[in-house]
């Protein structure tokens, strides 16, 4: 449990009645986010990378490829943020400025390690490919060594993470309330849409549930 | 028209045949996508924060508080990158190594301004408001000096932006399409659910349609 903040920098400053650091909120919000977007310093710039990530107990790993810069910059020891983030709802005021959105979000940070152990990166792959589609991986054609060899899998420990949530209605001032205009949350969700078979799929064979959906 | 990588450093370096630099496929991602996540380089160190974005000719504009970390390293002059990433469909294939996600993203580099002159920061949050509520603008209480003052608003040019785009099947290897197992795609969309009103909202007043709910 972290109930309060990791660390200065982890620490939020705008809004913090909106922040968490509990390790319980942390997970739940990595768990639900399909993918996340990690940034890197390259060449003394900002780099924000969109790619697939899991949790293992305080642990979050994510994917990429052994040949990309985002990895060769993680070789290098460098330091990352991985941030999730999930829309749940628009919400509607009566004035502009009171616009806001319902959302949770974790931001972690530190410096992550190559998973490069060959059995460590299998298990690693394995967890990836199992926590979106359960039972798959023994279905699966076995990986061989060069897909192993191909395939980075970064490692990041929850040591340094923060969570933002806004959930509920609007927050209008009390003199605004009666203005004549529409208030409330659209709330949105995720939807699986008939899966589309490749050619050659074999009669009998099923698709998985669709992960994120709804 | 950018046919071509506007920059080195916004070349694609992994999976090139996936990139795109025309500006028509830039405004069109991002225009899809409901938020972006902005990447800073703080005290030496990358910060990722989602916000909420809108795009006016070339220019890519995003939101947040006169107050924030985020914006405070913009004024100085910080450079950004600038990501937005849709998830259309997971794509599976026969081995681990194959699966993959059909997706649309966006990363814009570059030094953003802050919008500071009132009535250009009101034309802009107008902007935002109408991107997502066509008409609503008109309809709420107008914001006051103090609200235009503590809304800051960013924008950036998209003159260094690169989009990476991937659909279609899974791209099984030829000795691989005979494994038994279902392959294929399972895509995703965003739905609205049904409208929270707020208490207190008037009779006869109807919520807008959900933006990016399809």
């Amino acid at each position: 449990m972290q109930p309060t903040p990791p660390s200065d920098f982890a620490r939020l400053r705008r809004k913090p009645q909106r922040g968490a650091y509990d390790q319980a909120t942390i997970h739940a919000i990595l768990d639900a986010a399909p993918f996340c977007h990690v940034g890197h310093v390259i060449q003394g710039r900002p780099v924000v990378i969109p790619t697939f990530h899991w949790r293992h107990g305080d642990t979050v790993f994510w994917h990429g490829s052994s040949a990309s810069r985002m990895i060769r910059a993680n070789a290098a020891g460098g330091e990352v943020c991985l941030t999730v983030s999930l829309l749940d709802a628009w919400v509607l005021a009566r004035t502009s400025f009171n616009h806001s959105a319902n959302y949770r979000s974790v931001m972690c940070f530190g410096v992550p390690s190559l998973v490069d152990d060959p059995t460590e990166k299998l298990a690693a792959m394995r967890g990836f490919v199992e926590r979106l589609f359960p039972g798959r991986w023994e279905t699966l054609r076995p990986p061989t060594e060069q897909e192993v060899k191909a395939t980075a899998i970064l490692s990041l420990p929850l040591t340094e993470a923060s969570a933002k949530l806004r959930s509920g209605p609007p927050g209008d001032d009390p003199e605004d309330r009666d203005w004549p205009v529409w208030a409330g949350t659209l709330p949105l969700r995720l939807v699986g849409d008939a899966p589309v078979p490749d050619d050659d799929v074999q009669p009998g064979q099923e698709p998985p549930a669709t992960p994120f959906a709804g």
